[in-house]
């Protein structure tokens, strides 16, 4: 008896050959991009094997006519041949007997012409009686950083750096644009997974796939539609809260759903019930692609806070009420300092300074002594749990980051430490990326995302979410 | 008769002498930073006079003994002495008919100790009888990137961007923020004011100059508490609406106000008491520092929507319906288009594509003339009020911005065009960056701030704010 489907989703992701079935070296073809993402410099260290009837060589590899041709076993089929050919193409698969496939080509359920779809049922007819896990038709692919397999027609997706959040989206272009996101803001991804029309792997079957998988620490899905979001849910409800996932659903609008949906029932009440349904099973709900990123980068680099109690800790007052402000509105609360922490403090900073939570560092911006005791006091106090570091460059405080390094390295994974340290370009970014990649802090680009990026690790913790 | 203080704050913010009282050449004493940011390469072109009792020269410049010595008028007196010096300064200053001063120094009413508030009170009666305006004390200074002046004590200011959005701050901490926010963004800047503790111009007389200021086209206010919100509110009110004012008010936390301010009443209430006094009063309030940023950047670049109906194109279907999701939730609306637009497009696109708006333009990724000619039609549409342009990079369509760029360029200022336009860095930065700067669009780094920038343009339009 031949395999469910996503029981070989592993060789998809993992494959020692890839066979790209309409390979091309013309740049107007997806085949040429496709072969691109394969041979980037950094790229894949299996075998590549272009695929195309003409044959000859592609981009400085024999190709063969057929994927049957090919010795040896064939783990990961790329398919970008029209969709008339596809068919075919699928039954050589079968025969071959091809781990998985990647179907990138368009045109199948999602066009208005019902042709589409009747292609799309044939294809899964195939694939099942295969056992062949499909991601895709209409795709733009899949990427597997932790082995450096860029599956897909974008190149670039090789220069996001390696890590451990992996993200699924309905979308090509919110996949690129979060992807893009995270080579901005160094968030290490681990897979990139484009669904594209689900024809036999689905959100219900690439989580349980992901929550095994031991590259992957946080997983984020970006959806629109769901056939049968129960299927979804019960998978998420599954995995035990083992890893934690953020979901996006887009598609409250009437307008966007009209575009992409034929949906029933009021589409306003549709967005409340996927988000408590979201909630009941363990997914944490998110508003924005901004929210996805900073949060998912978050859990995947520090400890979770053990209670909501915060010492802010500032180089200037008003970040620092906007980010109590912030921490207030989203459930956190400002510690009360053990008197020892207190007094500790006190005895480094002058009485006009702010002493109390939140503690204005301002005037010991020299002094690498009283910043690191200050940072010290508030880290060890038992009514502490988390840091918030909030400080602006100024010139005279250039040293101030430098100051706490040792400290924030030593005490890495303790407590959670989410900062929000601002300079321009070229300043302290290089000193602020060594300490965040090092374990040491989170660094968001403001007081409220620092705020509202603690506030989400201590609800995810507390399973209060909201 | 003296003129009233607030009379004399041209001649702080274009000064043709600047006395620096307190220079320095030693980096640990702020008097040496001050003196940096005036002679930052593309600097102040005025004259620049050190004043410090020790004399001798000062980063290459004579120093005088005292203000007094100086030859000829002196339109702006840095003073950076310890507190206790300041009212001598002052008086010195008086004497000499100074236009006005900025007292960077701390130490006043913003100290526990009351001998703080007494001096500060001492500066503010020499202050007003010699009809001296006074920016600070406790600021960090003030920057008029019009005219190349840094008067403060962070030299990297001089690299902000010029342009039109001012921003006035009760704290430094969120100025420099602001800053660097713009810096990043290449956000406009033409003043960035510290105003400290206020001596004699609070925001009620700042905000009078800055609304007759011909370099400023928008203005951005930060605020944490103020002596007379009625003040301010007045103030604003009688701008008559000329330019638009955003305004953050912090300090909803209750700890945040704990630390700054001794508050009455209820907190949340005073929070919404505010916000419904800046609505009524023509001010736009904004709910993070992210939101004065973008939405400041957009004012000052962007014509104003004439209605709500917007047109949605994007180079991938998930991007729309984000947007549109963040239109609908902010009081836009999707445009119907005319027939002979929707007829325009259906002949430029194939029929599996989503053509309606929003129009997804993914199958022309290759057709120069397909992306112009929908962009042409929604743009000339008289059903569209403006336009939601949103396309993330894949490698296939990297021509799709500069098949744009000669169309934007002739359209602009004609109807809004917000864009979401995200490639990996270096790839589509350079040509959005300078369509941008000749005003052919607004680009935002996710379609919900991209969407959301739009929905404030017409909201400041319509005088909706919400």
């Amino acid at each position: 008896m031949k395999k469910e489907p996503q029981q070989n989703l592993h060789l998809i992701f993992n494959p020692k050959t890839v066979a790209v079935i309409g390979a091309s070296e013309n740049p107007a073809k997806l085949g040429s991009h496709v072969m691109k993402s394969l041979l980037q410099d950094d790229g894949f260290r299996g075998r590549i094997v272009p695929v195309n009837p003409n044959g000859g060589e592609i981009m400085g590899i024999s190709s063969v006519s057929s994927v049957t041709e090919i010795k040896g076993s064939v783990d990961l089929a790329i398919v970008v041949v029209p969709a008339g050919a596809v068919p075919g193409v699928f039954q050589e698969c079968g025969k071959k007997g091809v781990g998985g496939i990647v179907l990138i080509t368009a045109g199948f359920k999602e066009i208005d012409d019902p042709a589409g779809a009747e292609l799309q049922s044939r294809l899964a007819e195939i694939a099942m009686a295969e056992g062949m896990p499909v991601i895709g038709p209409n795709t733009f692919g899949i990427v597997n950083r932790t082995i450096d397999l860029n599956a897909s027609f974008t190149p670039e997706f090789s220069h996001v750096e390696r890590g451990g959040v992996s993200i699924v989206s309905q979308s090509g272009g919110i996949s690129h644009l979060l992807a893009f996101m995270a080579m901005k803001e160094h968030v290490g991804i681990s897979k990139i997974i484009g669904l594209g029309n689900r024809l036999n792997i689905d959100f219900a079957e690439i989580l349980p796939y992901l929550v095994e998988d031991p590259d992957t620490q946080v997983i984020i899905l970006y959806l629109e539609g769901l056939d049968d979001p129960r299927k979804l849910m019960d998978a998420a409800r599954n995995t035990g809260g083992k890893k934690p996932i953020l979901a996006m659903k887009a598609g409250s609008a009437e307008s966007g759903n009209r575009a992409s949906l034929s949906h029933t029932g009021s589409v306003a009440g549709r967005q409340e019930v996927y988000k408590a349904a979201m909630i009941q099973s363990g997914i944490l709900p998110m508003e924005s692609t901004e929210a996805l990123v900073d949060i998912a980068r978050a859990l995947s680099l520090c400890p979770l806070p053990a209670g909501p109690r915060m010492a802010v800790l500032t180089g200037q007052a008003g970040p620092g009420m906007v980010a109590c402000d912030t921490c207030e509105r989203y459930g956190l609360q400002i510690a009360s300092f053990q008197e020892s922490t207190q007094a500790a403090i006190n005895n480094l900073l002058p009485p006009l300074a702010i002493r109390t939570n939140p503690v204005d560092m301002g005037p010991a911006w020299y002094d690498s002594a009283a910043i690191k005791g200050i940072m010290r006091a508030a880290a060890e106090d038992e009514n502490t749990d988390g840091i918030l570091l909030l400080m602006m460059f100024a010139s005279a405080n250039r040293g101030a980051v430098s100051y706490l390094s040792d400290f924030l390295l030593d005490w890495r994974q303790k407590k959670p430490v989410v900062t929000c340290l601002v300079s321009p370009a070229g300043i302290w970014d290089d000193e602020v990326l060594r300490l965040e990649r090092a374990g040491a802090l989170v660094n968001l680009p403001t007081p409220e995302r620092a705020a509202k990026v603690m506030a989400s690790l201590w609800q995810y913790k507390h399973k209060t979410w909201r």
